[in-house]
């Protein structure tokens, strides 16, 4: 691990001694360019450009690519516009795409401009396709080979190609003229086959590949399933368009993960960006957060009303009121415990529809194993503390039922929106522990009514 | 997106059709190995052996990557020890220590002496690291090469290799007699450079690399950082043991996530593995979920103590207990999405410590707003329901206050914790919760006492 607090201070004491730009560039080259990524993240942004610019160019192009995008924004603007546009041109064309979409149009437009041509002309194209599609994502950059060629054609191709031109190798794909996809070379097949064996002979036709307009989260989906470093990317004809990496398919799936755990707490991700949520300003987080806190206002205000209607009961004992927050929150945790597991096996395909029934079963023997224990605890406890048995048993029942039936509607609550094709992160914390609060609050009351209020 | 339901009834169908095992064939022959995965896994366990026996050994021993390990298990066991050694050894190393580590350990003895023996012999030799370990992840087949060859003279080497051995080529690293890693070659290198060109000139010398002993979480983070596609595994003295790809990363990172999910939702993945929190049986469910439910029944139960300390009050003036689960539960979502935000945004490096202040300042500006807002609404509605503007302004009141301490609590937690290089995650909501129900109780108390009282 970095010891990020001791490297900070090595660089801004290089500041202090006027600018001792020697030492500054010496600390910066010992690193690698993700660790001085993490490292300029530290700074403050006036020391982050005055080290970003003491770092060569080549290695600085590949540290943006390590760097969130509000940090890269902010550093191409301060470096000035000529030196950043010197790094972009050096950066890989889906970076590039990513950052211009993080700028004003009016700023990407400016860059676009001062960018070589044939540069512009591959990044407006890429900027045209919706970010969260699988066009926004890919890279262009491509290495596309005929299927008459042979292995050794395909090995001096490649090394033409690399003095001109960057690009990423994975896989080879092949081509006819108009740029259809006909199959795939693995570097393995090409390094493992005779020198006179024709591509057409060695490559596969069985190709997993995306679509330019699939959304992100089915590009996620797909790269987790079939676990390929690279898939091509092809238009609606067929033609290769782009290549997507697994380190980009990594990104996403982080991005969808955020997603799945913000919306399971009740944070809507469809409002506002999930990087917003985390860093945008106050009013966007309030926009994010307001929503489904609203939804379990409603919610309590019903409960409130539910506890409203046995206002004799609670006038004639008062002392009930004291364990209302016990039976509500327990029932609530552990209502959230079963609703997080099944939407997180849901997500990661270790369970689906085929065993809903089995693990709504498995669930509600929790609830009723862990309810019953709890009941017998909190019998026993009010038992000594309120001296009075009858109260124990009433709290300890509503304790068992309610914490039971958390774990039931935790479990079922996944599956049938699944079931009815939505998606079962929004089955929210925070709207099923409401719902929860209320059956709780009810089962409670209703038993003080009918049991405790004939016999006291 | 794959018709399961459909193809699952297909292959049921021909079964009932007197084994009709062309059609079988023929249905399972379309289908990618993950794709036959996930509809083996749709199907029953006698459904399922039946299906998978139909399919040649080759792709069969490729479907069995993409199961998870029980189903592993039982489809090895119950297709008989002969047929599971000859696919056994069509499998890569690591994912064959993984099936056995999931096995019994005098099951795993059987097999092994059915495998040849220098198979076996390097599976007891990654058996011998602990499995969330690198060394337990890792693939001991790795190409090496020499730093004194030549490029033409790895790629015939790699050919050569080819025939009589299963490897994966990601990088192709370089060592010395004595195995001590000198170097990295990528193919891109390899393929790019000139012939003649010697390994120890063109290989990378700075290398990322893998101790045997590294956690499993370190080694996710370590992928995530790099962004490397492989990484080599070396022992204490530097010698290369194996190599970890990032496809089993990837397996990582998501176990990684899973595990930070439930600790927040309070189950604990230190007493139980997070595989059997989800498929286990009930006894571990309840072993992982009570103890932080358990620490959560004695916070809900200081609650009620502090509720009971208000019996006055409460007595004078029962209607107030209407509004407690109000409170509790408004307070505990938004400090739960809170805890989630920050939780998610310094595990994902979206958030660091040097952004502690500024960030626990936005979550209390949103508590804030979204309590004074709330608070408002919840003033006029009790004003009209329980026509007593006073009550209304206490009850206001409270939600404003304690929806901010609740941003508040839930903002600071989680880095308190990072700073004292305590986990992060097992801030769970549950406990966090139960003190923000404790907080809001308090305050809601007070005021009715102090105000309230007073005035009626």
């Amino acid at each position: 691990m970095l010891n990020l607090e001791n490297i900070t201070d090595r660089i801004r004491e290089t500041f202090d001694n006027e600018d001792d730009d020697k030492a500054l560039r010496e600390i910066l080259d010992s690193y690698h360019c993700a660790d001085l990524a993490e490292i300029l993240q530290e700074l403050k942004p006036e020391e982050r450009v005055k080290a970003f610019k003491a770092i060569d160019e080549d290695k600085a192009a590949e540290i943006l690519e390590f760097l969130p995008p509000q940090i890269q924004v902010e550093l191409l603007t301060d470096i000035g516009e000529e030196n950043a546009a010197r790094l972009i041109v050096k950066m890989p064309h889906d970076e590039v795409a990513d950052v211009f979409a993080e700028m004003e149009d009016d700023e990407t437009e400016a860059y676009l401009e001062k960018l070589p041509d044939n540069f512009s002309t591959e990044i407006r194209e890429l900027l045209a396709y919706k970010e969260d599609s699988a066009g926004g994502i890919m890279t262009p950059h491509v290495l596309t080979v005929n299927k008459d060629m042979r292995v050794e054609d395909v090995l001096l191709f490649i090394k033409s190609k690399a003095e001109q031109d960057e690009f990423e190798l994975y896989y080879i794909y092949v081509t006819d003229n108009q740029k259809h996809l006909l199959g795939v070379l693995s570097l393995r097949t090409l390094l493992t086959k005779p020198y006179k064996a024709k591509v057409e002979e060695i490559m596969t036709k069985d190709i997993v590949k995306l679509h330019v307009d699939d959304p992100q989260d089915a590009v996620a989906d797909i790269f987790m399933k079939y676990q390929y470093s690279a898939l091509p990317v092809v238009d609606l004809y067929n033609r290769l368009k782009g290549m997507i990496t697994w380190d980009d398919a990594q990104d996403i799936v982080e991005e969808e993960t955020t997603d799945e755990i913000l919306q399971t707490s009740g944070i809507s991700t469809e409002l506002v960006d999930e990087d917003e949520i985390v860093f945008g300003s106050t009013v966007k987080a309030v926009k994010a957060r307001f929503p489904w806190l609203f939804i379990t206002l409603i919610g309590q205000l019903i409960a409130s009303n539910v506890v409203n209607k046995f206002e004799n009961t609670l006038n004639a004992v008062p002392v009930i009121a004291i364990f209302m927050p016990l039976l509500a929150g327990l029932g609530g945790n552990i209502g959230t415990q079963s609703i997080t597991i099944i939407i997180r096996g849901l997500s990661t395909g270790q369970l689906n529809m085929s065993s809903a029934i089995h693990q709504i079963f498995r669930e509600l023997r929790v609830g009723v194993i862990i309810g019953t224990l709890f009941g017998v605890l909190v019998t026993l406890y009010t038992w000594q503390w309120k001296n009075n048995i009858d109260f124990g048993i009433v709290v300890g029942v509503s304790m068992a039922i309610n914490m039971s039936v958390a774990t039931l509607l935790g479990a079922i609550t996944p599956f049938l929106l699944k079931k009815f094709k939505i998606d079962p992160a929004i089955a929210s914390g925070p709207v099923i522990a409401t719902i929860i609060d209320v059956f709780g609050i009810a089962i409670y009351f209703t038993l003080v009514t009918f049991y405790l209020m004939k016999i006291m």
